[in-house]
């Protein structure tokens, strides 16, 4: 459950008030250079506390590799990679601990094992994230050999597609004690035709599901998606000369294999369910409370996950370019 | 790659012309009343040439299993069913056995594999949902025993949302030798919290990965999904009193684990690529053609697909029920 | 459970009295020439009656390809295989419906599941190989386009090492209503340097499940094994010179990985449990009942097992062969 | 291929001079009590520097928990543990960077990869074993609960079956520069009948593969194991009464589920290949080259490996206990 991958496969591990958050990437191959500094820039990227638009928790997280490299190249063991957890404040949490916030995993966890890390969200805090990204930055350095590079970008914040207002909508919620979501696109770039496997190994099935495992994200989409259930099929079908596809409406994913064009995908990421305002919910022995959420939180994660976004793209285009060099002799 | 699920796996083979499309489900438990009547009802329901509206080949798809069942109960061995494939026109498929038919996976198998029975789309025709069914209909007796049931339902063809109306823009996209798709909604009653795992092993991830593993799918969405990249902290958050959760926004999960509401799923299925007009492709060779799907297709695969989603739904709910049992001691 | 191999995997199913016997070969790669034929002298090799010294039930054992073959190829998609049950006469067994045979898996499978197919062993039969034979037989050609030749040998049979005189050592087995067993010898030739995998992927790891897995297998040894238990490291080293290695102690195989010598895996086969001598036993009631076993059965499995070894060992390297070739980049 | 289990799943990772040596263990279920000082017992008896025997480095070895435990117990989530590298004296192995080591992985290892940490072997250090022995001491928490424990022990040293005389054995090797093996016998007791799979999960397929995963261990059997291939059915046979088995020929496993009876299992180890005689080998330019092992070194691993055995068998156990659970219904 905690791993993802079928050739390189990538476990993570750790709670967000705990001793260390890490991954464990099985099954990359022998002679990628890789180092501390190949991860740091994309743990840069999903860093709170960067601008006041996000937490104020300071996180240094500084990535230690402890296995499977070797003067800087990659042995064909796993690489296991931690960081730290620092400057946490439990305290901010011991009013939580016997109530369900609207919104998280607390509730849920509790139904599913009767005992659970309430400490900042334990597993299910977005603090997980950092061991995808870890994984994810090794991934990327697999893919960059093979010409395969990964982008995101935020596509809405709040319904508004203007980036130069997504600022003001999330300061604008953050002032009201309430959240926003938005809507990421992940674009795959320089990916040849061929990957992904039939039937339920198809890219766009490892792409979905490594998106909707990302907390906060609600939906997924390739190409068209959603606008496609309402087109005919000669406007939605891409057609093909000799100099390939004239259009992208299957978003570079065919019958589940890669085509050979940019590789799009959307989801949609819910607005942070820690919020101000008071909210009405329950504690663990059933009492009703009302509940309105302090400490350090992101009014809008959608900034943050745009490379969380990446790195698992970037996963699935991984395990999935592996697969391919033994699909056929 | 053609195996789903970690504890009730289930493995699906066969190709559209071939000898027979089946399905292999290991880890079901025994003791679980099952023969082929079980599974005949939803064959029918996936079946073609039941109305105009479908393709008129005639199949008739009858179930033997063949292994995993004795005197009427699952053993616990693996219970394995096949259909033979019948009636099926290998000629009509001659003419296309060099051209890429946009919007298929003619290309993108050819690509993968050097290799492809092109004879009516072979491993990615609609017809591999056969195996799904087979399966998914072990997995609904399963779920049966515990209360947890399945339902899909079409919420638009081709942007309609009237279903009064649904007949009448398939015929008419028929008409015009073209084709239309939909959005289908999956519903999960009666599941207890707690299933789902985290954090690649989400209950969400694993409905996301199921449903976009059937083709024409290009869009899922859990709960609000999409729509709630839109809304406010405020509004999206489901709150909680001793009754329970006084909504829904989250389709019954929260964290990737159920959370005891019912679990809402939505697809978007693209309007399917084989179509009378006139499209533009290449052929094997790279030279350009002009292609007209001829022979018997459907307009719209819609209908068809409630019941291979509702397959599909299943399996990741038995999966994840069996899981539950021993998450905690 | 039913399905080994993490590249090319193998699934199999089917009880000795079902309506089939069958396995799914997934993750093999496209463009492998394969046809019936290719497995039919490997059955051959397997089949009972034989010769005086095997059951005398007869078996045709003709596979039919289902799926995953396309003009005498491998297309990449999953193979499926069957074979027919017939012949059997299910009333032998009617007798041992509710008693547990002595050295058999009635009474274990009971307890396990608490429903069995009684009739002829069920899953639990050998007739189960005839599944890792069809897998095993496609394995082969894989192998084959590579060099690598798997071949086994008898050793012993009842402690026995002239092979002039294990005809005799059967029959008179037999005619005492006993059994013998023996020891089987697989030997892999052309193997290259470089399968296998650290550190619980391990080549003879994965020998050693593999073998094991085979009913009446008790004991698996790789090179010297157990004679090496009691060696200087002077004498069970493998030295080298610019020729290779001088001495093949090791059996081919170092910390986990093949070191370009032959292979060579040893395996304990068990005298056959079902033998005619009258043995105290109980029934499913827990009464305690006499059995003397009567019908069609082998006084020694061993000579008919050589294939079955064989052909797991031709699973395990195929898998292994796939999995070296993206090890590296 | 660093991952073992099903559902109890382990992961190691860890080179003898990197940074640190670790486990995962994912699929543990919530509530078993667990700490570090579950471990360390454990790790002492795994400890070098014990004993005159033994090799010289003293490694403190204190394991911390990264994760996966809140407030004394396990929560359902990953648990990792790690010990830190220290002590190691790199220059040692300075001169070893370039030779293949007789009896060692160091040329499969180049082969494989085209690159080897060569610093005390790397990944192929019996050091590895490490992570086996913290996963293995949370599986025998959790089979505690069950009232299953896994006990090994010394059968031989060198063919010596005289416990007494064990000393002198590897005395006496050591002085002469040389080495010796042993074999080992792991029982578990308290087991229920009904553990482990059909066909390619049976009990002793797994624990046979986990024990040749082992470093050093060449051979694996199961009850009578390799005496049973010369023994004749009537002999082999365990006869049943109402007490239960009579005799205990088979070692707990029929058809490969447990039978209620104590499991016995196995293994030969073979002699440490690290000698201080001379010995002719290669280099990694192909040229001869004598070496003689200087370093801290076992000259015999027979006394360590016992707990590692035992963790092993553990972790089959602890796998097996929890499928079973989910096998009916």
């Amino acid at each position: 459950m905690n791993t993802t991958g079928r050739i390189f496969r990538c476990t993570t591990f750790g709670e967000s008030h705990g001793n260390a958050i890490g991954a464990v990437v099985d099954g990359c191959p022998a002679g990628i250079g890789f180092s501390e500094e190949d991860v740091m820039p994309l743990m840069e990227r999903r860093r709170p506390g960067k601008s006041p638009l996000s937490t104020s928790r300071s996180e240094k997280d500084q990535v230690e590799i402890l296995s499977g490299v070797f003067e800087g190249k990659t042995t064909g063991t796993p690489v296991a990679m931690i960081i730290r957890n620092e400057n946490f404040r439990s305290k901010d949490y011991d009013e939580l601990k016997d109530v369900f916030r609207p919104g998280h995993a607390d509730y849920t966890y509790h139904e599913k094992y009767g005992i659970r890390d309430y400490r900042g969200g334990g597993r299910s805090s977005g603090r997980e994230t950092a061991g995808r990204v870890m994984a994810g930055a090794l991934a990327m350095k697999l893919l960059d050999r093979e010409g395969i590079t990964v982008a995101g970008r935020i596509l809405e914040i709040h319904g508004e597609t203007d980036p130069a207002i997504f600022e003001e909508e999330i300061l604008s919620a953050k002032n009201s004690g309430d959240s926003v979501g938005g809507i990421v696109e992940v674009s795959v770039m320089g990916c040849p035709a061929g990957l992904g496997d039939p039937v339920f190994g198809k890219l766009d099935a490892g792409l979905a599901s490594a998106m909707m495992s990302i907390g906060a994200v609600k939906g997924v989409e390739i190409g068209d998606g959603f606008l496609s259930a309402g087109a005919l099929g000669s406007e939605n079908n891409d057609c093909m000369d000799k100099s390939g596809y004239l259009s992208n409406h299957c978003g570079g994913i065919l019958g589940g294999i890669s085509n050979g064009n940019e590789i799009v995908v959307r989801i949609a990421v819910k607005p942070t369910p820690s919020i101000g305002k008071d909210q009405q919910t329950i504690d663990i022995s059933g009492s009703e409370r009302m509940i309105s959420i302090g400490g350090r939180h992101d009014p809008c994660i959608v900034p943050r996950i745009v490379v969380v976004a990446e790195c698992m793209a970037a996963l699935v285009l991984a395990d999935a370019m592996l697969a391919q060099k033994i699909s056929r002799i």
